[in-house]
């Protein structure tokens, strides 16, 4: 009979939380506007076409898909709001030049996800879609870098990788598409004898390279040495110099930038650059990104985009437990002079609550620290 | 071939509007919170014996539902956020005394709904639950009505009805519950002749009332009427009275109150006061509210309950286009007093957009109508 039970990984945010949660989400959105970032507001569900289309087989299983009535058609509940960006620039917006994005609202997973262990992030991010040079990743990497610093944290971790590293390898061994998803998701683990097992059928020489990858993450020294092991391929020696210029750019006192070229997350939908943010305290990546200049094609107009998303709830969580603002309580009265008082407080932004008549007081569950009194025929507030 | 059309009823909101609908959204929630309305955040989706216990077959076959992939028991995504803040306010906070609970966010519907004709409503309320007396409903009622001058509407109607009123007749008639809908859905259009038709078993005494509610709509008068046609019931004397109660509080130059007797809206849900705001510009209601003490019985605790809500999608509708505000082009440049001066105007809160080498630039599509440019080695916005 306990009808009121939620299911598993799906909560209530109670009132000190979600009041640090929209704070934060305004500064946040804020910081995107100042930048020229357009908040826009995709659906919560579209058609599974528009949804899923170019986005592979993770975001299909993470989908909740529900039937249109009005239709029949079947309609995917949004797991991951970046690709409504990218339909929203290609056809909604349809600009020549740069457009920036940004969004901020809840998606739903089938299956807990992230940080939060949560089936309902509420994930915000800014997308830069027009421009294929370096300087959008650059530029959507230091806005990363600078919500994150307004989410308190200090010491940022990025981590670089480059998918064209990997699709270079597998183009040039000619992998079939069932050993290439096999090889990521092996690559991924950094798992060398699966690895191994995986390319045995491969020419010796094609073999190296993959095994290769699961060794090549630390440091810039891992540009150098990506060099001496990897083939000379211009694709590969494009990414490597892009990863170089990155870190050159990004790195400063509380940014350290590394590298990991076995990390192929979202392969399917990334299609250069792509990188994730650590910070202490956190067991996870808190924001995620990349360049994914083939999504729009889905829509029939590819355009160049990179840029990052992160779940707002998730890199809330190492922070401490969120304390409640207290107010004033005002007293039961007909008091014209009261009413104008409640109100200026109001105005300044002071939370005021009414006493209701016969209603017990709790000052805790009111939250509230203050009273509006009568001294010496003033309404005064005063502390409890 | 056109994969990114969305279903009919749902919508992109695109950056000038979505920029208004923000803005808006951040106003009501000051407003609520500064009332002392807390902030919670319920999830989008929850089992359908949480969802929908206790809240009638209408908001059942409008909610879409989802099969539990972790447990296989069926979840329904919240089409109204009201029954969730009573479970919270049940449930989670606890309270002994009065609670104030606000909230914002999107519910979704099998069906288009209200002013806006969307799927997605944006719905934002606020309840306020452990007081019984008039005192509370007029609480909520001024709130909503700050609400709405706040979006700009400045001549309000607001529209009072009682349910107890047709819930006494019902019962002293011993109605049947299919004979009661059949009942309520015919008042509620006015059909007279339909009325007739379902009360002409009844015993002649019996039938007249109900005919009469069909007529029992209008200014004050209305309750002076209902004295002398309605029979004198305790319940029927008592709703009378509240209403009279609650007009005489919140009639105001600004502030028409109005009477219908034969609207039922939300009857399963809803169990005294009920009322529903107008505004000049708007073919329906902009905010829908009133008393409803029995939705938490349904989670083993029945707390005394009233709030209001409003889809603030429906209520811009009457709105001009929103206005895009425009920004500032910064050009490329590696000149730290231009870095400076960037982020001087972004902490001031204008939006500076940084030009990308080898983009083309489209002032309007970047929305900037102003330049930084070094005049005598100074950087100065200047108009384009």
């Amino acid at each position: 009979m306990h009808n009121w039970l939620l299911p598993e990984y799906i909560e209530d945010v109670l009132p000190a939380e979600a009041a640090r949660l929209e704070s934060y989400r305004r500064q946040l959105l804020d910081l995107f506007r100042v930048h020229g970032y357009q908040y826009v507001m995709p659906p919560m569900m579209e058609y599974v076409e528009s949804l899923l289309t170019g986005t592979g087989h993770d975001l299909d299983i993470a989908t909740f898909k529900v039937v249109d009535q009005l239709t029949g058609r079947l309609m995917g509940l949004r797991a991951d709001t970046t690709p409504q960006a990218a339909r929203i620039d290609a056809h909604m917006l349809n600009h020549q030049g740069v457009s920036r994005l940004c969004y901020a609202g809840t998606v739903l997973r089938t299956k807990p996800d992230g940080l939060a262990r949560t089936r309902e992030p509420l994930q915000m991010g800014a997308e830069l879609y027009g421009h294929a040079g370096i300087e959008s990743d650059i530029e959507v990497q230091r806005l990363m870098i600078k919500a994150l610093q307004l989410l308190g944290m200090q010491t940022l971790f990025v981590d670089v990788s480059h998918v064209a590293i990997f699709a270079s390898l597998s183009h040039m061994a000619q992998l079939e598409t069932q050993q290439e998803e096999e090889l990521q998701a092996a690559l991924h683990c950094k798992d060398v004898a699966r690895v191994k097992a995986l390319v045995a059928n491969l020419p010796v020489k094609a073999q190296q390279p993959f095994i290769d990858l699961t060794h090549l993450h630390g440091g810039i020294e891992v540009l150098e040495n990506a060099h001496d092991c990897l083939p000379d391929t211009p694709e590969i020696a494009q990414a490597l110099q892009e990863m170089a210029a990155i870190a050159a750019r990004l790195r400063s006192p509380s940014v350290e930038v590394t590298f990991d070229l076995s990390e192929l997350r979202g392969y399917h939908y990334h299609s250069g650059l792509v990188f994730a943010a650590y910070a202490k305290g956190y067991a996870g990546p808190i924001a995620l990104g990349g360049r994914y200049d083939e999504v729009g094609a889905a829509f029939g107009r590819a355009r160049p985009a990179t840029g990052f998303s992160l779940d707002l709830r998730g890199a809330l969580l190492a922070l401490g437990p969120a304390q409640t603002s207290m107010g004033v309580l005002a007293p039961v009265s007909d008091d014209p002079a009261l009413q104008t008082m409640i109100e200026t407080l109001r105005a300044e932004g002071t939370v005021v609550v009414e006493a209701l008549p016969e209603a017990p007081v709790h000052y805790s569950e009111l939250a509230c620290d203050r009273i509006l009194q009568k001294v010496d025929g003033c309404w005064q507030v005063l502390a409890v």
